[in-house]
């Protein structure tokens, strides 16, 4: 194998691989990029068994061929080099050598064949997407998603894609998103969970204004440009999550968020380490959130105004989860429906964009009666 | 106690000291920061037992007083709140209450008798400098201290200061630096090792144009503008440094220094990552680096031009102290004088401020025979 590449251009495709590459492998190979010559352009291959990446560069082919490449040890060679023409040949004993006007630099390739196969995704659904409105969609969704090994249903957003809308789903059981969006659909219904590791890798490597999808029972592939992303999806059911969102909330509440996140994060410093618990009385206009640490004798209050205008209320929430669901309410205000002490809070941004519907839950804590 | 104070002040009287509070404190009282009212003024002190430092704030005091706060708790607090007068109250049994206009907070101090006694630095030698010529020789000389507790003179930059010159020197046995200026000199010479830890707060701490020092056996002082550190010296013989750097170098190399640089970090990617050895072998203006890693079965090769018209010479070095030392060379060029292989290259900058010298040293490696 023999090509001609800018080193500029290989040094994005191999950023926009590597995020594939395993830190610890189990198999060597896994640790390697595979290059291969595909219609005249360089084909460049990175896979941790569950996430594979795909993306094409331009480049001079002489001659045709392939070879796994050690990832880590190209990549910090060719980022301490200028835009330059670097020159690679590879022999049939996948010697590597590779040529720039500076110098010139020898490594030991793997054969292609033993680079793990990418799974087949034909006779999978196909769509297509606009691809700021999935990133915008992850990036609403992400931080709710759970870590917990015992629930792996909960370890990745859930994307429910509908003839009129798509719904995308995120929780860990202490707080749920849900993010409708109505410019996304599909005329066969699909609904699948993508992995937390894969949502991040594909807002990062999507790089065109649309994206491609085919789903097939197992993984989902995303197609943006001259990146592509392929995932193992998480083979569970995904958890009656509809049945938790509470319906009659009858006390609702407006605040300013920047406020009002700034005082959960004031007064939760003085909050016990251990629940993050604070409490939040609703009362006359006034929101008034307390925090308490009986092992350090601390203590904190603080009052804010806010549009309320129901029954006088107390509910406790932890501070943490509370922050994250605030802190990603779009716009100025915030809108808060309560129903009961011991049922969710819903969450929404007070204004939204047409076709889009947002909605947060957090789960409330059970108050001491210390007060 | 009670005093009002702005948040503002408060915060950046909390950052300047904090430096100083240990992140695992072996005595809780280290944890705190100590609040003393003292002419008029609040003045904090943290100290990890080692190193202290002291700041002065603007505060309106309405009683006298002091009392010691748990001091990560007090800043979360404070980081949070807009600029916004504090009221501070504080009762016989150290329950420290502060109110703003948001909201109050609670928590328990510590007495400020329990809090360690601060150096008297009283009896010491008085010196002044440049707080900017003091921030640059810490700059030009930290890198090259140890980390190595079997060789406790070596963990600090040795300030050596003369009649007509102060050397700062710092070295760890594989590279040396010895940075003297003219500009900073005393009466009566005197020279102390200031462990590392402190070097990077005093540099950060220190914020007045002009720097007071007092020196005594077993501390330094350094005040500037409303900052006072206090360090433990390292109460040990500094190295004979004068007697390892080669006198006669009759082999003077120049180069441009960010071109050796990276070239130095490219090939040191196909360095055995045990002893990151590269070789650089000196013929007819050219410099050739070269790097190889048997077990990898890797290895690179770089050519670069230079001013070298001496006999032919191969010098192997560990590429990272390399590396260190070239990119602590201030301006574009770089000047190397070498003797023979088994002697320390030195490296200087090609030109200097007057009043300053600033000479490195790099202790070679033993080329295997594998070439």
């Amino acid at each position: 194998m023999k090509f001609n590449v800018s080193s500029n251009d290989l040094n994005q495709g191999l950023s926009a691989v590597i995020g594939a590459v395993p830190t610890k492998a189990t198999l060597p190979i896994l640790e390697t990029i595979l290059f291969e010559s595909e219609d005249g352009r360089l084909k460049l291959t990175a896979t941790d068994l569950e996430i594979s990446i795909i993306e094409y560069i331009d480049a001079d082919i002489e001659e045709e061929g392939s070879v796994a490449i050690p990832a880590k040890r190209l990549q910090e060679t060719l980022r301490q080099l200028p835009n330059i023409p670097v020159f690679f040949e590879v022999d049939e004993d996948q010697n590597v050598e590779f040529k720039t006007d500076k110098g010139k630099y020898k490594l030991v390739g793997e054969e292609a064949d033993e680079f793990p196969e990418i799974p087949n995704m034909d006779g999978g659904t196909n769509l297509s997407t606009d691809t700021k409105l999935l990133q915008n969609a992850i990036g609403k969704t992400m931080f709710a998603v759970s870590t917990d090994d015992l629930r792996p249903a909960m370890m990745g957003v859930y994307f429910d894609i509908g003839e009129n809308e798509t719904k995308f789903v995120a929780t860990d059981g202490h707080r749920l998103v849900k993010y409708v969006n109505q410019n996304f659909t599909s005329e066969t219904p699909l609904s699948f969970i993508v992995p937390d590791k894969a949502l991040s890798l594909i807002s990062k490597a999507l790089d065109d204004d649309s994206t491609d999808l085919i789903v097939s029972d197992d993984h989902a592939q995303f197609k943006s440009g001259s990146t592509i992303v392929i995932t193992r999806l998480i083979n569970e059911q995904y958890p009656n999550y509809e049945s938790v969102i509470p319906r009659d909330n009858d006390k609702n509440l407006l605040i300013d968020k920047n406020q009002m996140l700034a005082t959960v994060r004031r007064v939760s410093v003085f909050s016990s380490s251990t629940t993050r618990q604070i409490r939040l009385q609703l009362k006359n206009d006034k929101i008034t959130i307390r925090a308490e640490d009986l092992d350090m004798s601390s203590e904190a209050k603080e009052t804010i105004s806010c549009e309320y205008s129901f029954d006088e209320m107390e509910i406790g929430f932890n501070a943490k989860y509370l922050g994250d669901v605030l802190s990603n309410v779009d716009g100025d205000e915030a809108k808060f429906e309560f129903s009961t002490p011991n049922r969710a809070g819903i969450v929404k941004p007070a204004e939204e964009e047409e076709g889009e519907q947002m909605l947060m839950l957090v789960m409330p804590v059970m108050l001491n009666s210390y007060a």
